[in-house]
C-alpha cells in the first residue's frame, strides 16, 4: 500500500482497515453495514470508552503504529476486564490528518486487532475522519458470563487488597524515554505496549471480589476510587509492593524513587481488588494491603501514612509533555 | 457553573456532565466505574461508532452546542435504528480545549441526553480529554428484541423501496445558512437538529424489510450501500419524492435544483428499506422505487437514467469548508 490517507481517500483506507481483521464466533455481525452485531449471552453488556491524543497519549517518535494500536485497545480491554467480564469486541473512530502516510492508520489497526485477540475480542466496527490531531477513540464491549459486574462500591473493612499484573513499569519506561534512551527494553516496552492480565478480572469475579479496577492513574489514585466509592480506607504494605532490582537501578540513575512509580504511575493496567479475608488466591496474586474503616487520614494510605501524590488529572499542567 | 474547561479540571467536568444525566431501567450500571453495564435482553448487542469534528462536522457559529449534541447522538442513535433495533446506551468520548468555556460542553451534554430521550436511550459512559480541536466521538448501543438485524444485504429484485423521515432538508438548511443567512428557519433547523424516525427502524424489521439504512450520505450514495451488498439496481421514480414547495423556493433562490438536495443531501437520517411488493407499509412510509436485477448501469438509477452525483467522500475536496 501506498500513499497518504488522503490518496487512498475514507472509502479506501476503511477498506485498507477492515481487510486486516480477523472474526470470533460472538461476532454476528462486522464492520461494513450501520452497526455492528455482537453476542451478549449474559443479556448484559459491558461497555467502555477511552480517547487517546497524540502527544498527550501517544508520541509517534517514541511508538511505532502498531505500539499505539496495541496499547489503546489494552486500555480498554482491561476496563472490561476490571468489572470482572470477558471482553468481546471493539469500535475504532479514528481521526487521521490527509498528508499521513497511509500505512500508519493500518499499522495501528493491526496493533489494535492482535491486542483484541489477546483478550478473545474483535474489532467489530468504527469510523475514519479527517482531521489535524491523530485521536484514537474505542469503546470495547465484554460480557459477564453470569456473574455480577464487580464495581468499585464493594470493598468492606477486613478485606484483603490484592494485585495483579505489572506495576510501575510503563512509568519507569516513560522517565527512560523521556531522558532521551531507550533501555532498559523491558521498562520501554513496558511503556509503549501493556499487558493486562485479561484473564484475571473474570477470574476475580469468580473468587468473590468485591471490588475491582484496573491501574490505569496509578495504584495510590486508583484504589482511592475503590475508598471512596465504598466508603472505606485502604492501607498498602509497601513491604509487599515488589520492586526489580532493574527497576532500582533506573530510580537511582534518574533520581527518583521507584517505589513512586509503583504507587504512581499508571497505564500498567494491572487489574487490583478487595476480596474478603479468607479468599484463596491464585499464585499470580498479591496481598498488598487491608481495607479499614474509614478515618480522618486519607483514603489510601501506605504503611499506615499518607502518600504524597495520587496519580494525574489530565487536564492539569504537570503532565504537559 | 463558571470558568473554562482548564479551570474545572478532568474530574470537575466530568462531574458536571454526569450529573445531568437521566437514566432508564436498561441502564444496569451508569456512569463512573471502569465500564458500563447495559441491559441486552436479546442475547446481542447491535453497536455503532461516529467521530465529529469541529469545523468539518459542525460549526460553533452555526449550531449552539446543544444542537451539536442532539445530532451527534442522532447520526449514531439512527444507525441503531436502521438495523431494526431499539437504541438502549450511549458512551461519549470528547476531547475539548482547556480554554473552552465549560458550559459548551454541559450544553452538548444536555443535547446527547434529550435525544436519547427521544430515542428511548441513555448515556452511560464516556471520556474526557483536552485537545485542540473540539472532537465528539459517539458510540451507540441498541436491542433487536429477537428481530433479525436488517443489513443492507438483503435486498431482492421485486422488492419496492420505502422510506420515511425527512429528506434533502438538511441540505438546503446548509445551503442557507452557507449564504449566510438564517431563515427558512426549519430547514436551518433541520440542519441544526435532525429528527431521525426512530421507531421505524424496528417497526420495518417487524414488517419483514429485506434491506434499510439511514440516509446519512445522501439517498442515492446510501441506496447505492445497499445495491452493492445486495448485488441488484434501485430505480427511484423522481415523481414519488415529494418535493416541498418551500424547498423549492430555496432552490430558486440559490440556483439549486431541489431534487439535488433530496436524492444527494445527507444528515436527515431517514429511515430507507425495501420490502416485499406485497408490504403493507404505514401511513408515513412513502414507496420511492423498485429493486430490479443488476445491469449495466449504475447500481443506483433515477427514472431509469443515472444520477449524478452520489454524496461525498469526507476525505474528498468537493465538501471541504
Amino acid at each position: 500500500m501506498k500513499g497518504t490517507v488522503g490518496e487512498l481517500g475514507e472509502f479506501g483506507l476503511i477498506r485498507e482497515l477492515t481487510s486486516r481483521l480477523t472474526t470470533t464466533p460472538a461476532v454476528r455481525l462486522g464492520p461494513g453495514d450501520d452497526a455492528a452485531v455482537v453476542a451478549a449471552p449474559d443479556r448484559r453488556v459491558v461497555a467502555s470508552t477511552d480517547v487517546l491524543l497524540e502527544g498527550r497519549h501517544f508520541r509517534r517518535d517514541w511508538s511505532t503504529a502498531y505500539d499505539v494500536g496495541r496499547k489503546a485497545a489494552a486500555q480498554n480491554l482491561a476496563d472490561i476486564a476490571a468489572m470482572g467480564a470477558v471482553p468481546t469486541a471493539l469500535l475504532l473512530g479514528l481521526v487521521v490528518p490527509a498528508e499521513l502516510h497511509a500505512t500508519w492508520p493500518t499499522e495501528l489497526m493491526d496493533g489494535i486487532r492482535d491486542e483484541c485477540q489477546v483478550a478473545g475480542a474483535a474489532v467489530v466496527g468504527g469510523d475514519v475522519v479527517r482531521g489535524e490531531t491523530i485521536t484514537v477513540a474505542i469503546t470495547a464491549l465484554g460480557d459477564l458470563r453470569n456473574h455480577e459486574p464487580v464495581t468499585r462500591a464493594g470493598a468492606r473493612p477486613g478485606d484483603v487488597v490484592a494485585v495483579t499484573g505489572w506495576l510501575g513499569w510503563s512509568a519507569a519506561g516513560h522517565a527512560v524515554l523521556s531522558r532521551g534512551f531507550r533501555s532498559p527494553r523491558a521498562f520501554v516496552e513496558a511503556h509503549r505496549r501493556p499487558e493486562p492480565p485479561y484473564h484475571a478480572g473474570p477470574a476475580a469475579a469468580g473468587l468473590g471480589a468485591t471490588a475491582m479496577t484496573d491501574v490505569s492513574d496509578g495504584l495510590v489514585a486508583d484504589l482511592g476510587h475503590i475508598a471512596e466509592a465504598s466508603k472505606v480506607r485502604i492501607d498498602l504494605r509497601s513491604a509487599a509492593l515488589d520492586i526489580p532490582s532493574q527497576m532500582s537501578d533506573i530510580g537511582t540513575a534518574v533520581g527518583i524513587d521507584p517505589l513512586h512509580w509503583v504507587l504512581s504511575g499508571g497505564e500498567d493496567h494491572a487489574i487490583v481488588a478487595t476480596f474478603p479475608p479468607d479468599v484463596k488466591l491464585p499464585a499470580r496474586w498479591r496481598v498488598i494491603g487491608g481495607v479499614l474503616n474509614p478515618s480522618a487520614l486519607p483514603q489510601v494510605t501506605v504503611d499506615g501514612a499518607p502518600w504524597k501524590k495520587a496519580g494525574w488529572d489530565h487536564f492539569g499542567d504537570i503532565e504537559d509533555a
